[in-house]
């Protein structure tokens, strides 16, 4: 079977992730797209820090652009953050014919466009679904789905972080506690000022203008507030009305403006993206064709990060698969019919607190 | 610009829809694949039959392998139904070196493992992101989006017109009066007893369970109960429990053994499923990596399946594209910082009726 090499930028939260999950899940990777993942060179900042992932020390390396160079990697796996240096690594990849996959809004945002144009013309993939919303489909709903589609309308909540931290308050827990807690998570961005602002949201809500109605839009071409402007008399208050306060990104087409924003908003609890508890995301779409489309899951962390960059570098293995293997297993399929009770109970509790 | 030329197979709801869809649409999906969309050929029943869509009389023909061996035809969309003829058109298709579209999930649930075999070994698109949930990205989600994930369990309303007719049972209306509006909506399977007997939600389980589990699974494998069996009181019990009735479909995953079934039950209102309106479907998926994934939106009739058939029709065309058009427009970027109230009551009025 062939391998896909694969050279690893960044051991943090999500880089620790991604090696974690293609150890326990690499053969199922296998089997289903007909590659071997095998990370050969991983680029940490600090090479002798104490880590909580085992990875084999020989294929540590402070030198990124050793890896970006070597030419026996295949896909380059990028989890560093941050415009610069990204933008070069990412940039010399491509133009020695690597795949790019990375979970870095700020490069996407800041410079998406450029490497999307680089990776077509050398006729590699650049794949960004980590990018924004973690574990949520939302990057592929745009770029394979809702292709034939003219959207009109995004409305989102895609920082994990300023959710996390809402969903606290409504308990009564000060904003402070609630940021700390949500750092030792492993929610927050490296700098949680970006969570807190509304700017991590903007760039986020960037890719997707870019995506759902292909015109240009960076981090700064949008006004942003963040929770920091939020009160826990505020919080009180949206819930005494039978609301809760959401950090939206919204995105309006109309006769060809576009209207965009990041902002706290008061939401009433029948409302799909009320219904967010903790760092869970949510994407509301309206186009001509599909109508109305939800999708809601885990927004932020390691684990729900590296689902999403699975699902990119199964798309630089095989893009001329048909994405089954080719001998399915004969299970009995054992009869259910019945709801089980415990379940919708546990629903029920998760949906309804 | 190249072009993509469509034989079209059948002319009912969704084949008509997806004529519309190109008419309209057509130069938007042009721009961003970089490929004309052009239908060359419409295979019908009855050539003479009036029709709502307008189509040129010349592209008709009631000889559909004209069609599927037409050599000028890139890609077959098909949208006849039925397991035969369509698997033995489909496969001449494939055979021919065309990429092949469907919403039929008769044929795919039945024959699909086969056709993805075929289609793989002469490096053709076969796609039927349409055959389950319409506008819902649910075949997508497995191929590209959970590829390294292991997934535990599927819970789904995969039937529209259970749903739609559900729905107006709970405000009174009798079974036989929704079940005719469901029809004359365009819902409802040619043979209606598909959808109330649970079977046609059984022939979707069984493709998902394919894709999610790698199992081979056809709807006779799976026990199934539809909404035949609800009585009225069934519904209002419900009800005044703080419950709604869903149609729901069911695979778990336990030490190597599958439980699957098809069958209504009683489903707490903070349930996501419990909230689905209409004919609308939703999806719940659980897996290690990315945890629980909900996507909710329009999961019957013509217009909406379009959607899904569009987005395939991109894949056939521009597979190493990097899903966005060479130019952006440069738009103006409005600020937008306040949710606006009317249409926040609009979104509660849809979820809390």
């Amino acid at each position: 079977m062939p391998t896909v090499k694969i050279g690893l930028l960044g051991l943090g939260h999500v880089g620790s992730a991604v090696a974690d999950a293609l150890r326990v899940n690499g053969n199922h990777f296998a089997v289903r797209t007909g590659a071997i993942p095998i990370i050969t060179r991983v680029a940490v900042k600090h090479l002798h820090k104490p880590r909580r992932v085992t990875v084999d020390p020989d294929l540590l390396t402070d030198d990124t652009w050793r890896v970006v160079r070597d030419p026996s990697v295949d896909v380059i796996v990028e989890a560093i953050g941050g415009v610069e240096p990204a933008a070069s690594y990412l940039t010399e990849a491509l133009s020695r014919g690597k795949h790019v996959v990375t979970a870095n809004k700020q490069v996407v945002s800041a410079r998406g466009n450029e490497l999307t144009q680089l990776a077509g013309a050398v006729g590699r993939v650049f794949a960004y679904e980590a990018s924004v919303g973690a574990a949520l489909p939302v990057i592929r709903v745009f770029k394979s789905h809702l292709v034939g589609d003219r959207v009109t309308e995004i409305t989102a909540v895609i920082n994990g972080t300023s959710n996390f931290i809402l969903s606290q308050m409504e308990l009564g827990r000060p904003f402070a506690t609630a940021l700390a807690e949500a750092q030792a998570r492993g929610l927050a961005e490296p700098d949680p000022a970006d969570d807190v602002t509304g700017r991590d949201a903007a760039a986020k809500l960037a890719i997707l203008i870019r995506l759902a109605f292909d015109a240009a839009a960076t981090a700064q071409t949008i006004v942003h507030r963040g929770i920091d402007t939020v009160s826990p008399e505020d919080v009180a208050r949206a819930r005494s009305d039978g609301k809760r306060i959401r950090l939206l990104a919204v995105a309006r087409r109309t006769n060809g403006t576009l209207a965009a924003g990041v902002f706290p908003a008061s939401v009433p609890r029948e409302h799909p993206l009320a219904q967010l508890d903790d760092e869970e995301n949510g994407l509301l779409v309206r186009s001509d064709l599909a109508g109305e489309l939800f999708i809601r899951g885990r927004g932020a962390g390691g684990v729900p990060t590296s689902s999403a960059i699975l699902g990119d570098l199964a798309s630089t293995v095989n893009s001329t698969s048909n994405g089954s293997p080719a001998v399915l297993k004969e299970v009995e399929i054992l009869p259910l019919l019945t709801f089980d009770r415990e379940q919708a109970a546990a629903y029920a509790e998760v949906d309804g607190r």
